[in-house]
């Protein structure tokens, strides 16, 4: 049903039934950028200003809710502030660029001491420290229930430096940092060690055969090394995107950004072998864990054959599929061979898992 | 008691206990820039930014938290909408600055419609159109329970007219952009008219006689045009800061950042007579309201006394008071001609009233 055929029956559309995605476009589409220092507003993963010198300015910013983004019966404060920030340092970086400036503010309900606040800016700090920003804007206030993040973050990027979803062209080679699904695998774990520790607490669980993959799902990284190898090598990606979402949701954001299809290569999707052992013992195909697990914060990008040769067995670039024609849509060429197309069923913040 | 007195304890602070700009102070303090287009960070309405043109950038952001900020019963969502996006361009005015892109995130619980989603963004948008401000960035999320809203703006300032809380001057004229303390009498009819609705929902509140209060609270608008006025007179403020708190906590925030103290006339404070009116309904004195209130979004700023001729009489600019030595501290003058020390009793996101 669309919006108006609601609307004559004058029903009420509830948000879940929509998606994000769809909801985020039904109610930005009437907003037109009126201010030309405006270069890219709402549809990537930062918005785009002009800074009037040689660099653009960056501006991204993202929230994390209790009970939706975060389950606090096992994040520690101190990995939670630390990921806040690097959740949007990596949508800096998927524009090529380099965040300088946070700031963050938090919504806390009475059972949050001082204390705990000191051990989440204790992560905030790390990650600020690490990544050479700077915090510009702390703010705190009181909910009535739960915990709300909300972290923005400005970088610059050179003007000629600048990625967007939208550049990738026929024939590019289709690439990403690092293994995906680890951090799908690190929250399936913590999900099922909650439940075991609930029906019997003094069941501890021993959770240390899963530490990367817990790692990966509580304390991510961003990818400021591959920016900063991208540069030294002297490659510029044609589209970029972080892997927030999963590997399907990203692939067909710069397909339909870049009004192009993709083929990925099930077989060539990098996924850790601690990823695979925990897919197994949840009998789950692993690469559904890259696809559409999610949270992984590797860069997803695409470059031009030309580059294949200084790229190709380089440590931290993995290959997995090449950019096609738009009627081609985007595909999973599975490891038994066949074409499959691909879906966004990544992660939805109105359709949690 | 200090932080580290309670540490030795091994007890737990309830944040409560220490308020909203301590807590900030103890949070932020281990933090320093690292970056050098970092120009000011936390401690300023906004944080400022070296863009590498004539013009610096500036970035501010702001949460409204339901329960907290805002109760929903007596709140349409397109007020909220327009709310949200002013008390951040509130912040922009008050560096002398020009506001020109917004993002805004949104987390709400399933008892929210994409029909209320659009009203509120339809407020939204009637602040950017009406301010010439860009939407650059729309997330929404979920929550367990509760509308969270946080807001970033940003926006651009000349480089020879920001303008920081910290430039106040002994004999500086202490200025307002408007009158005070409307909002907080239009929070105040409205809550009376809650319970009196609660009380008997048959009974419908006459509130027209309240309107330019509630308006005031519901949807107040931001220092644009006195921002522009300055600049069409060629004078330069030599500190500004908006009034979100109540007056006496901002100038209390001039007086500190500027080394200062401060005389405020208690006579001279701009009172609407509707204000007037609700104060004597509630018995309150109505410099009170303004004081203590908070959320007008005027501009209190100082300017040079080589600008009095300038400003005299000028109707957008009033004049409540003068800058002193710093250790006059922060006074009031009464009506009566008592002098009384300012106190920050303002609104405070932990001892809420």
């Amino acid at each position: 049903m669309t919006k108006n055929e609601k609307n004559k029956e004058g029903s009420i559309t509830n948000v879940s039934d929509i998606g994000e995605f769809a909801l985020i476009d039904e109610l930005t589409s009437g907003f037109k950028s009126k201010n030309k220092s405006t270069i890219k507003g709402i549809g990537d993963d930062t918005a785009v200003i002009e800074s009037g010198s040689d660099s653009l300015f960056l501006l991204t910013k993202d929230m994390l809710v209790e009970g939706i983004h975060f389950d606090i019966t096992y994040t520690p404060l101190k990995h939670l502030g630390y990921k806040s920030i690097i959740v949007n340092l990596s949508d800096i970086y998927s524009m090529n660029g380099t965040p300088t400036q946070a700031a963050i503010g938090i919504a806390i309900s009475s059972r949050y001491s001082v204390e705990a606040l000191k051990e989440f800016y204790e992560g905030v700090k790390l990650a600020c420290d690490l990544y050479n920003v700077d915090l510009v804007g702390g703010d705190t206030c009181s909910s009535q229930s739960g915990l709300f993040i909300s972290v923005t973050v400005t970088g610059f990027v050179d003007r000629d430096k600048v990625t967007y979803r939208s550049g990738a062209k026929k024939n590019d080679l289709v690439c990403v940092s690092g293994n995906l699904g680890a951090a799908y695998a690190g929250l399936l774990v913590l999900k099922r060690e909650k439940e075991v520790f609930k029906a019997n607490p003094n069941n501890q669980p021993d959770i240390s055969k899963y530490s990367y993959v817990i790692e990966r799902q509580l304390k991510p990284e961003a990818g400021k090394t591959l920016v900063e190898t991208l540069d030294k090598l002297g490659i510029m990606p044609t589209s970029m995107i972080d892997v927030s979402d999963g590997l399907a949701s990203e692939i067909i954001h710069i397909c339909k950004s870049s009004r192009s299809g993709a083929y990925i290569y099930e077989d060539k999707i990098p996924i850790d072998p601690e990823t695979i052992v925990v897919a197994d013992e949840f009998d789950i195909n692993p690469a559904t864990f890259a696809l559409n697990g999610g949270e992984d914060y590797e860069l997803l990008f695409t470059i031009s054959q030309k580059d294949f040769e200084t790229i190709n067995n380089h440590q931290e670039i993995k290959i997995i599929g090449y950019i096609s024609d738009v009627l081609d849509g985007a595909n999973l060429i599975t490891s038994a061979g066949q074409q499959v197309p691909l879906k966004a069923q990544g992660w939805d913040a109105f359709k949690n898992k």
